[in-house]
């Protein structure tokens, strides 16, 4: 027989996840902080709309929040609720440290913790396509895979607790180093009369190319569309846990410090809510012209 | 009737463009520092072997030469024998300034100039599928795409002269900062307990791959194999031209800039000679481990 | 009748603070984590060497270790003893963040806590010329300002808990990064043909001057003195605390943080041990050259 | 009998400089762009305004200009006039690489160049109390001294051709970092609860001090006075002269790169005729808070 899922925080991620995990068969409680949202997910995805004191008997426990401190609070909340044998599967884009102490904290439970970051975007969520990297026990991995391949194409391993949402965030901090680098060099070129379509087109068929190069900066700036998808201010959070990663690590890290400095100024400058390509809009400021 | 080739500088690049100028019937006269390899090259291409003086003669010159530098210096030596009509195509990784002086001075004798640098690798030379990006006017590059076409696949003018110097640059200087951003962000996860071969197949499917996680880092990093095709030498001389395009630009490139601070510690640390990949051994060096 | 007093740690800066205590007619036991060291000083200045439990009884207790860890180890060793009405003083170059802890810690025990870290070298220690600045209640401070005023010229209550270690550690921050700064500058300047002498000879006349160049590059580095009284490691440790006053200031700081990359590099390659002026050994060593 | 002198570019350095060669009993020529602030001078100091062409005339002319471009024009404007045996003295704030393209092309006509850039500011000048570092040959400094003795107290002599300029750049990219860096650290200590005063005053009496805690930031930015005496455009663009002077030193420098990179974010974002202190309002706007 299936597990039963809960599924925490329907929000741009969660709420294709969920919807995804009830398509496949598992029996899926969904809350959210306000909970017209879950019911409109309950009418919407055939899920069931439940109290957190309901969703703490779940199997399996999604959580798909902004940042650890909210799943932290959570399962505070659900503490006299939760039940041995059960597994905690973290989907935020959460703080390794901050995991491993909830991890602690569950364990005293009886309830196992994954802490189980996505990518892949809006897109991937809706498809059922993300890429899933899991820190924790091998065993435990292995016990909730099965739920995992309803929400992602690629489910990996990566090691200990703490070790996903390290992943994620340096992943997060390439994006942010390898966005910003491009923006540079672009506008350095567009200043000395080189179109950005060409060295867009140039650089791709070349060493320098990244998926900022190959897929963000075509769609999003080049062509001025800027669709918000992902915003700056979770982009620069996100960053700010890969510092926390170097922290941890203990080694001299300049040019990923940097950046998170660059992204501050961005967060600031341009707006916490704008699209993470809008950073780019602070080099051009500051340039004096515009990749396009 | 096919136009007349020379090629100055026979090099780990030069010399297989060469000869696939001749193999597609461009009789082409070569010319290298020690003459012995022009030698060589006409017995195993059937090029000829010519002086300076003759290879001014021919209606196509290119030059493949370690900097700028060297190719003012072929150009006043040829001066004399240069003719008008003819066109120079520097496929040097050159200075886009140095090379808008170079064009002004061959003006004056009626030739035309194109700065033509080259990515793909020696690979690519060898088997004719370079990508070159080429500066200067709209017309001399009409004329001369068909010669082109015999040493690359992708030719693409990318504006006026320098512009092809310009764009060759800021694509290492940015081949530079992915390669050394993901040196730092791997040496940090693996110093948690992340195997950086699941770390490189998680970011290669989400959003911080680029080619240096896609292709330098697992061929030449990961496998400790460090094949020398590019020497760090050469690719902090390459980010240097970079940042005399962004000194050209006057824009604030905070990121770029510490890219080439970092690369001339390497430089100095690990040795000129080594391969470009090596320059995350100073990483290492720093983090105490190995990304392996 | 003047307060007892306990000193724990006779390190470079305890060892003559706490004589500079019993000269000014405080009683005063001390405790080092070597026994042979507290024997020592008690012969040496007329203290009392003592246990923990002991010097759990004085008025005011004193600390001055490597780092607030081994406060917070011996607050919790000493926990059982602590009487309430004293008064601990932590002279460590320690952590704002971890001195808010322990300073609630010891509140529930009606101790009351002051952080109170120094600067002026072994030289201010030995005269009692320090400057003390002082982070806690201002009630707190002026209790035991008379006893502060044995080991200290200036001092000066600068804030709440935590705002002495913060101060302390932005001010070797800034003493960091101008000697850094002045380092590259001159390496610059020596490479172009000046003299180090006359370079800061005329700095210090004019508005680049900072304590660096009038105080530590003249006698440390042009002499090639190197005297060893900072360790570069301590200097890191204080600069990587300044990294965590920003943490908590979250404000885009790009040279700071760029100061404490460079010094973890000079940590690693000229070793922790050696003088906080030798890091400039690192420059010198990439810019193949002398200052002096 | 005293030499003839005649005085370049009556700004805010100049104007008062002349007046002090007149009053020390040189005979003094004047000339300005605009030639109302010249016949202004000559009726104030007693100075004689004067045409570029009988200015050549004069024994020791002194130029004192926005930048070495337009040192380089006047000594174009001034060439068919200019006479063998006379000495050029170059106050600006120029670039060394310039200055020695100038100095070959007047020892063309038997005229010695000296970059002779100066300190004090406009209090200085003013006073003849400035600091003046001079690069040249040692025997044309001699020559001159008695003139210099005139409009400054130190007249140093730093080394060849250009090492006047490099130096005073480097004075200014130090004064530079000291400030910025100061501003990153007091912003962190105000937002958690110093006052900059005191934070200044502990700083001032530690090892964190330089000329910008003890005199720029407690005179200009906590009193919000925020003088204007010295363009934040003008110090940008010597700081980019201290980059031509790394360039010229070929060795990392990543501190002071990095510090140019932000006085270019600043020159944008405040405006290049603030003064230079106020650079640090974007550190203010950053952290939301003021040092104040």
């Amino acid at each position: 027989m299936k597990p039963k899922v809960a599924f925490l925080g329907l929000g741009a991620m969660g709420y294709p996840m969920a919807c995804n995990l009830q398509r496949a068969g598992f029996p899926t409680l969904v809350w959210n902080r306000t909970a017209k949202k879950a019911e409109e997910h309950a009418s919407a995805c055939g899920t069931t709309a439940a109290s957190l004191e309901a969703a703490a008997m779940a199997d399996v426990i999604f959580s798909c929040l902004p940042t650890s401190a909210e799943v932290a609070e959570l399962v505070a909340r659900m503490r006299p609720h939760l039940h041995s044998g059960s597994v905690w599967v973290d989907c935020t884009s959460g703080d390794p440290e901050a995991s491993r102490r909830i991890a602690r904290d569950l364990s005293e439970l009886g309830v196992a913790f994954l802490d189980a970051p996505v990518s892949g975007g809006t897109t991937g969520a809706e498809e059922g396509t993300l890429t899933v990297m899991v820190g924790g026990s091998e065993e435990t991995f292995e016990r909730v895979r099965p739920v995992l391949e309803a929400v992602g194409r690629k489910i990996v391993h990566v090691g200990p607790v703490g070790a996903g949402h390290a992943l994620k965030a340096v992943n997060n901090t390439l994006l942010a180093v390898n966005l910003w680098a491009a923006g540079e060099g672009l506008a350095a070129l567009v200043k000395q009369g080189v179109d950005p379509r060409v060295a867009l087109a140039v650089i791709n068929a070349s060493s320098g190319r990244s998926n900022a190069t190959e897929n963000l900066i075509p769609e999003r700036v080049v062509t001025r569309a800027w669709p918000n998808t992902f915003k700056l201010g979770l982009l620069t959070k996100d960053v700010g846990i890969g510092m926390k990663v170097l922290d941890g690590a203990d080694l001299p890290a300049p040019v990923l410090r940097l950046t998170y400095e660059v992204y501050q100024m961005a967060k600031r400058e341009i707006g916490p809510d704008a699209d993470h390509a809008e950073a780019l809009k602070l080099i051009e400021r500051w340039a004096g012209t515009e990749i396009s």
